[in-house]
């Protein structure tokens, strides 16, 4: 009954990974590891009670006790070692990317069509988060209304050396793509960037940005990025519905009177916000692949439609133009 | 119509509420002062259009063109000049306390019945605080059952030099007293006074105190004194009703989101506090005694059970008792 | 030292505004109306002590007796009325709108500038609001760093059946362009306005909006018209800098909890929301004139820039286009 | 690795656990199972992969595949089952109570300390909820310095037809008794009960109660019980220091602003507050047995405590008086 994971990249994710479904989550274990680095690979297998290492991720896949593959790799690396799964018929978790350009998502769509039932998730752990979630029951309960705006602010304290300013789309507001789609259940149709004046603390980059995008029904979604707001990692959404709005609530569990304020505490980074999303969203998969039910969680479809969102997005930066976002056909399997 | 208020008393606060009807409040005008000591009321007549400077309140009480008599000078005079202005059957509003002693209030009480018709106010400024009011509103409402509980913290961030123990219960607890009877519509019937372990920021006070308190009909009321607490000057209280609570609300102005905190700023003094709810005290007791309706604020038979509640709690701080309250029989006039 | 006010229009918020003036500000009487309807005007007269009725507003304003004169009429008589005021030499209140059109603003701001002093002052009400004050002063504070992008959203249950789509722009959003530019202290240089999904309880009007404004310096503004709301009259704004945000909080009283919720109450209506904001604007507007300050309050350029952006707006929302708002030569009276 | 844990007492509470020992915790199984009702025992051992079903709890206790034991029984067999256990030299984790009277609580903590290291862990779970634990954090970090005064309010919405007046204390405030021990890491050393006015919701009952207790040095608690106010399941504390409180902040994941009011959800009812405090509760007892570091959480001597502070409660609320709690030397093992 015990799902038995092989995990394709062992750097920092991967590791986290290899903990949470060896120490937290119920039901799992770790029987084979690689990594472009094999020293490191046979350094987290040592810390295993008994895990293969694997020379490449295609030798793991291909392990017969491998029941499920985990892709924590580099991104460029995903399309390879999610086709290869797909063709062993094996399910798949991998972290976002899915693959780097449209193009490749959609041979992975059409591999896994091909094979007739779901086997890949990608991870957009925010659809695991408790707060989304009750956020999402209350839009489906009826009790705001129908949904006409989405408000949603991304703010990190910093961000590293290497930021781009197309990670503020490609790697940031990706999230809040895709926990649109899920939250008003529907596709994003259009997208328009403006860089707001510039944040001198990080100011080679356009940051803070807004973007405006239209969901096919016409629902408003207004993304704002700062990536250099110092104060926290502070996630925000509000629904505004016909009758009434819903907002994340922040999530501080203590309130403090100290020096003339009253309040709670914003999270410093993305770990301490999202750490029991990660759980709950392996926790799942697990359920699902060792029932036979197979992949539950974000499919392939949503890896590929963040993916379209992205490049419209970065064209929509770079144009000033508003980018219309177009899907192509959707394969049966998505429903 | 215009009410012309004489006032005795022109220390700090008696200068405070000379601005108040002069410059805030609609419909009045000061046009008689005095104080012990004559050259400040000299001073402060000066920066007035038309006003006379006596040399006792008596006298000024006596002034053909004062309406109405605000009584500000020091609690031990108090008991004369409300007596005096009762013989004149002008109004007379009359900062805290009413008296210093239980038979000197009764004196009060027997003088205005005689009289027989409200002259007296009692300066509670609490009644009038919209946040009060509103906290009142919701027990009235019924919208959380009968009031079964009510706890009420008073928090300063320090008290001066001459503060000493009794002054928690006499000068602190006893805006909690009055505004406890006027939002739950009944007399304390008994208080036990419990110190916590002492603060060491004001190690020589017993500080904090809590005082528990019992109504006529059994509710039971908890009152918080912490007079060296730091963080703010925070008025809090909570009624327990029978399905459900209400609760001042913080008052901050602004959500501030810096440094990893999220929340709003706590008043620093009680100034800050309650200065909106002076403003509002005496323009209703202004429009009141100008419409010639007379007092229509906390009455004599207030400030007089303000006084006995001070009394009983006293002792029972030093006794460690539970000591019950008789505040013997309340004249028709009072209702 | 009292001022005398003449008003002009005695409809509903003239009526209000007499009250204010007579029975809430310090130092005011009213000592003239004039009103298209002669018979209102009369009875609104009859209910005050000593007040003349006009045949017309310019008589009004010629009064000897009225010092001040504060315009409430239909707005297309505005400028006729501000322009008497200031060729009469006298300080004018006027409500919103300064005039209808850019040139009839242009007008009052050469004739202003001719007499050489300040007279006119706007309805800008918000201006005197507690909670936006304490917003402003967090900025000027530099908190939360220089500011980026603000976030005004503007929701009402309902609006009347006369409401049009440009409404939304020229009656709605014009109090967020002008508290945006008060509260970042510059000019908005272009606006985008992009309507949502329409709000099936005011399906004729394209409701709500979202206006995407860029100041001079680049700030980003976002402004939200939800006007069929339902759920209250809530107006929320978020000031979000380099390192931190800043948002008008709740302003709810009570903290209730009843049938599994815990929350404060959001405003019924404006009247409930800026009450005491109109309170504050009287006695400052009463006390600037009254000390021969002359008008301190929002100008005819901040009334001729809140016009111009509003064309601006209605342009945008008819073409879809990004349009660029240009303000033109600032008179040196309004520095 | 995984540890095997046999389980006494299949009803309600024990299938919850057996549910999240097999599906919630990692590194547990559960391998045996006894109950009073046989057929019930059964019933949940046949819903598992490999459980024997034992005739008597000393059975399980004797099975050697059994490495821990968890009794969830009814209260006067726990006595019996954790003195078994520790013959036995098996970890042991008992739901509260530990037992029924303070001898037996007595007899345990002997037979543990000649035993000579911990083997059993009492089912306090607050202590392992991550708001206290926050709160916890707060204080112990010394942010609002040292604590003299906590407030802790238990809210219930209903009680079922057998609750009697005791219950308050033994059943609904035991746990507030435990956790204000473990957040201030002191002993309790008095307890004054005071009934308020009844709710009528349940008027046979004494509810609410107000309980005055005393720490060892002097930090007063204030313990109030309301059992049938039907708003909600409501869990509230604050510690009031020196210098500033903390408090346990609302838990509501959502924003809600609907229907003229703002605000976040209150629990419905224990299971939902807590469940999450139950998971970490066992996890980080498998973890502690199965490392062979052995029982880390609430021990022998907190269940012992709590239960002579629940005696001397009941005999406070029927005397009326303060009442002293002694709780005799404390066992070198318990630290």
């Amino acid at each position: 009954m015990t799902l038995r994971v092989g995990v394709i990249g062992t750097g920092m994710i991967g590791r986290d990974h290899i903990r949470r479904l060896t120490r937290v989550v119920s039901g799992a274990e770790v029987v084979a590891v690689s990594d472009a680095n094999e020293q490191v690979a046979k350094e987290v297998a040592s810390g295993l009670p008994d895990a293969t290492v694997h020379v490449s991720g295609e030798d793991l896949i291909g392990d017969e006790r491998v029941d499920a593959v985990l892709v924590c790799s580099w991104g460029p690396t995903h399309e390879a070692y999610v086709l290869a799964s797909i063709a062993a018929g094996k399910a798949v978790f991998c972290e976002k990317p899915l693959a780097t350009t449209r193009e490749a998502c959609r041979k992975i769509l059409d591999a896994e069509s091909a094979h007739g039932s779901r086997l890949v998730q990608v991870g957009f752990m925010r659809r695991y988060d408790e707060s989304y979630r009750a956020l999402k029951d209350v839009i489906d309960s009826g009790r705001i209304g129908a949904p006409l705006i989405y408000f949603s602010s991304h703010r990190n304290p910093s961000v590293p050396e290497h930021y781009t300013k197309d990670m503020a789309i490609v790697d940031t507001a990706v999230h809040d793509f895709d926990v649109t789609r899920w939250l008003l259940g529907e596709e994003l149709a259009a997208i328009r960037v403006v860089a707001a004046k510039a944040n001198s603390l990080g100011k080679d980059l356009q940051d803070p940005l807004l973007m405006i995008l239209e969901t096919a029904s016409g629902v408003l979604v207004n993304v704002e990025t700062s990536v250099n707001i110092r104060y926290g990692y502070d996630i925000r959404g509000e629904v505004v519905g016909e009758t009434g709005t819903a907002a994340l609530a922040d999530r501080g569990l203590v309130v403090l009177r100290t020096g003339n304020q009253v309040g709670v505490a914003v999270p410093e980074d993305w770990r301490q916000r999202f750490i029991a999303a990660y759980d709950v969203e392996f926790q799942e998969w697990v359920n699902a692949v060792a029932s036979g039910e197979g992949a539950t969680g974000p499919s392939a479809w949503d890896g590929y439609a963040a993916q379209v969102v992205c490049d419209a997005g970065v064209e929509a930066l770079y144009s000033g133009d508003r980018v219309e976002i177009d899907l192509g056909v959707k394969p049966a399997l998505y429903g």
